[in-house]
């Protein structure tokens, strides 16, 4: 091992330092320089919502280590013999001299460093699509410390806020405004909140059960401009609407930093970010990149894609690290996994949307089902709702998704696991999970929706989608909608119709010859689990024109019922 | 399919109601009738020590579906058409006639029912060893929701209480106990908490964490008798102590409910529970045993073993519901996966222990970490111990068990889905878990025990465990401590020895050449992560007999500190 290795990282944020990190631990004389634009280096960037709504109530608990010590240029020199150039711009990389031309931002001198291996780590930037009046007081981005300084600056006197974009960032930041008592609207020019990230029918509900706490959706609208007075925002018009905004924080998504590696040369993929190998190594065999610069492979489809996250950040890091120091170990790709937290809502997903399988040339099977994530006379019991798609023939399990109040992260993690491995939905089944009543039910929530679907496969449960319902009524058809719900449910969330007949389960088996025979049945309950039964029920008394509504009233999100 | 079926279950707790619940949604027609021996069915076990400690505070909770509706012989009937005869004990099995012997318990009369498909789940009872004075009043087990009522009368009076055995109920009920201010002594005839759940380094840990919070434990000690004053108990007497105690609760395990299978002829296992075969079916073709009174097979070990527990009993039943109605469904095993919750402390553990495995002939490799669970920034961020055990040359994953307040039944579940896989460690490090600061950190914490585990086994991080630096420290070796803790770690949990140097991992590679090369080094710090880091320093200036101590102070658990 060579042991006096030059080693430069361009990009001082996450995969930078990590790389770093796990380069010195592996080559403890290698030189190794990390360079940034920014005066702000080794930030925890997800932490900034949380920051911006109050709940870490210290600026500085961003940039600490666990153990409270600043990660600064000092850190970096003193724990890890890193040098970290704060304030630096990379100008240019000379691949023949293997050397970085350097600008020290506030001196203004110039020069040129040379490296033995090179990361590329240079992040990604905000796009600001070109509205006028986005030089207005009162926009903001929310990329970097120094957006949220300047955010928090003004954040106490506003009352109204419009939020650009319903991505992670616009629905993270929305949260936190929301959370500070701002009336804020999302406007996103998709008809669905998260596009990419969840379907449209998860979006759907989620989106009620948003607005049901106060955060305002404008979907499907096109920011025209921002207006304002006295050189301040005071509206956002969109081709629909205008709103009221005394702050408003575009988060419309970033794109890769590739200037550099454009400008040097480097391949550059379809997505747009720099093309790296399984070893994260570019087109140059001596510069590798990571990051939210470079590309990711999704493992399911095969293809390169563009997510830039924190994780695969921190992977992709350790990976470099690895293999600047001479290993040479591979990054696997992603599988589109991605968590977020929305008001007490949790959002989560893994693998392939139903669409996106679609896409891909996969025939799919879906099953959405409501359930507590632990035993339900647990104190802390609460909601998921998840949906998992899986291919139609095989059963192989392509992309589970979940929204809800409850332990969701859990789910999504023993999903991502058992899609790596090629799971089924039989082979979800056969999972021996961990119970107790603080932590599951003893069936899991995905266990559940695995079984749900293999039902609906074998025609054991007809379904209908509470939005084919929602069709149903509005179209006028004629039919009998179910409730097989308590009373005590039933008045707290009446489905008010006339062809609405409530009979709870506990008399369905003995009133059952006082139904209509001729006429198509929805059934349907609170959860799905009672319609499912009173299903079976009918069937078996002959009926025959029977479905039961997915996911009971908890999927529910139109009308002026079924809010949560 | 017949139709008219008729589907006899001995047993109405947790499998019994299963099996018979999905044999109604495949059979409409079929006759099924329920026979259990108690007037309790259908409730939640698991869920009794969450109401004695009064988390749960109304004891029909126990009875109640999610919809508020208590399952008791009425709710059978109405909702799912299936006959529940309570107070009713199966005599005897006509395995020719096809027909069963009961009784009604409380008027006595005896008549036989036919059957053309048999379950049997007949549960568990607690042992009952014969201790001198078990007949005292105040001597409990906690079995059944009877046993449960009649604890609750007392147990407002109670001041100091003793559990007798460490196990699953022993260790729930020890700290729901203490949660109520009981004064709460736990006696375990073998030397260790927890034995055969978790290995013996996690257990001295969780031995010391619950006691800085008010368990007291007597391990290593045999229970000679109980004694007493006016018929109540006052005392439980072992071989090594006298114990006061205005209560005891027995809790030393559970045997199998064989009685009516063992007169039947029905083949039993090694293990002593009723021997099944993948589609639960016992050695009589019509026959099905399921739940607390069969065996399991453990997927890893393919070994029959024994373990009662509420979700395998009703993955059980279901497949048994299925296979009474037709179907080939089977079960595939258990892993040996278990959660469970004492005081603030989770506990958790999947797959072979280390003994477990070395045990069955693997040559085992093991690393152990504390971590967060999420962005230590984060508000509701906690601890996290995981140890992690994997084949040695493979490098497959063979356990993972864990311990701590924090979020470790997420782990547990992620690693019970590799493991069905066959996975390694490396294949761990890949998996792509979702992240955002209120669920994780970058890199997770399995993926961190494992990331350590392949360190430790490239020579990257020699390890030495807390147990030997104790050791060392008692026998007097002459070697370096070093602590690379901050100033205020290092203040609040101080470790006193005159071997301890104490250099700030800041100061570390400036005072490097202060730090004795010829003698042993041992460095810690709180996690084992910035050890590592001086490990490396000190490796990279030429240290050579320098370790690093096994997840740090978080790990300690010996001498007066490393209190959590």
């Amino acid at each position: 091992m060579k042991q006096d290795l030059k080693l430069v990282i361009i990009g001082g944020v996450a995969a930078g330092p990590k790389a770093a990190a796990r380069a010195r631990r592996l080559l403890p004389n290698a030189e190794i320089t990390v360079i940034d634009r920014s005066r702000w280096i080794s930030y925890a960037g997800c932490g900034m919502p949380f920051f911006l709504d109050g709940q870490i109530d210290s600026f500085e608990e961003l940039f600490n280590t666990a153990y409270d010590v600043i990660r600064d240029e000092g850190y970096f020199l003193r724990e890890k013999d890193i040098t970290v150039l704060t304030s630096t711009e990379a100008l240019e990389v000379d691949r023949v001299k293997k050397s970085v031309l350097i600008r020290d931002l506030a001196g203004g001198e110039e020069r040129w460093i040379p490296y033995d291996k090179l990361v590329l780590a240079t992040g990604a930037s905000p796009i600001i699509p070109p509205f006028e009046g986005r030089d207005l007081k009162g926009v903001y981005g929310l990329n970097n410390p120094g957006d949220l300084l300047r955010l928090m600056e003004t954040v106490e006197d506003v009352n109204e806020a419009v939020v650009v974009g319903a991505g992670f960032i616009g629905m993270e930041v929305a949260g936190a405004l929301s959370n500070r008592n701002i009336l804020t609207t999302i406007v996103e020019l998709r008809e669905q909140l998260l596009p990419g990230v969840l379907d449209e029918d998860l979006a759907g509900v989620l989106k009620t059960r948003l607005e049901s706490q106060g955060i305002d959706f404008a979907l499907g609208q096109k920011v025209l401009r921002f207006e304002g007075e006295n050189g301040r925002v005071s509206r956002v018009v969109t081709d629909q609407a205008v709103l009221d905004a005394e702050m408003v924080v575009m988060a419309v998504g970033v794109r890769p930093n590739i200037d550099l590696a454009l400008k040097a040369g480097l391949e550059i993929g379809n997505t747009g970010a720099i093309r790296v190998d399984e070893y994260m190594l570019t087109s140059d065999p001596e510069i590798y990149a990571c990051g939210d610069c470079a590309e990711n492979v999704n493992i399911l489809s095969g293809r390169h894609t563009y997510v830039p996250l924190a994780s695969s950040a921190n992977r992709q890091g350790r990976v470099v690290g690895d293999n600047t120091a001479g290993r040479r170990s591979k990054y696997n790709g992603i599988l589109g996994t991605a968590l977020l937290q929305v008001k007490n809502w949790n959002v989560g997903r893994t693998g392939l949307g139903e669409q996106q399988a679609q896409d891909y040339g996969y025939e799919t099977k879906t099953a959405i089902t409501p359930a507590h994530d632990r035993s339900h006379y647990h104190p802390q019991h609460s909601l998921v709702i998840l949906k998992v798609i899986a291919e139609a023939g095989s059963g192989r399990l392509l992309g589970v998704q979940g929204i809800g109040p409850g332990s969701l992260d859990k789910r999504i993690d023993v999903a991502a696991t058992a899609i790596s491995f090629g799971a089924t939905l039989d082979n979800i089944v056969d999972l021996d999970l961990g119970y107790a009543p603080p932590f599951n039910t003893t069936i899991d929530p995905l266990q559940h929706t695995a079984n749900t679907l293999r039902n609906k496969n074998s025609g054991l449960i007809p379904m209908i989608s509470p939005r084919e319902v929602w069709d149903k009524l509005q179209r006028g058809d004629d039919f009998i909608l179910l409730d097989v719900r308590t009373q005590r449910e039933h008045d707290s969330k009446p489905m008010n119709d006339e062809r609405v007949l409530h009979v709870i389960m506990g008399e369905l088996r003995e009133r059952i010859d006082s139904i209509s025979r001729d006429k198509e049945i929805v059934v349907f309950c609170d959860l799905g689990i009672r319609s499912y039964e009173a299903l079976r029920a009918l069937k078996g008394a002959g009926f025959t024109k029977v479905r039961s509504m997915e996911g009971g009233m908890r999927l529910w999100a139109y009308g002026p019922v079924g809010m949560l």
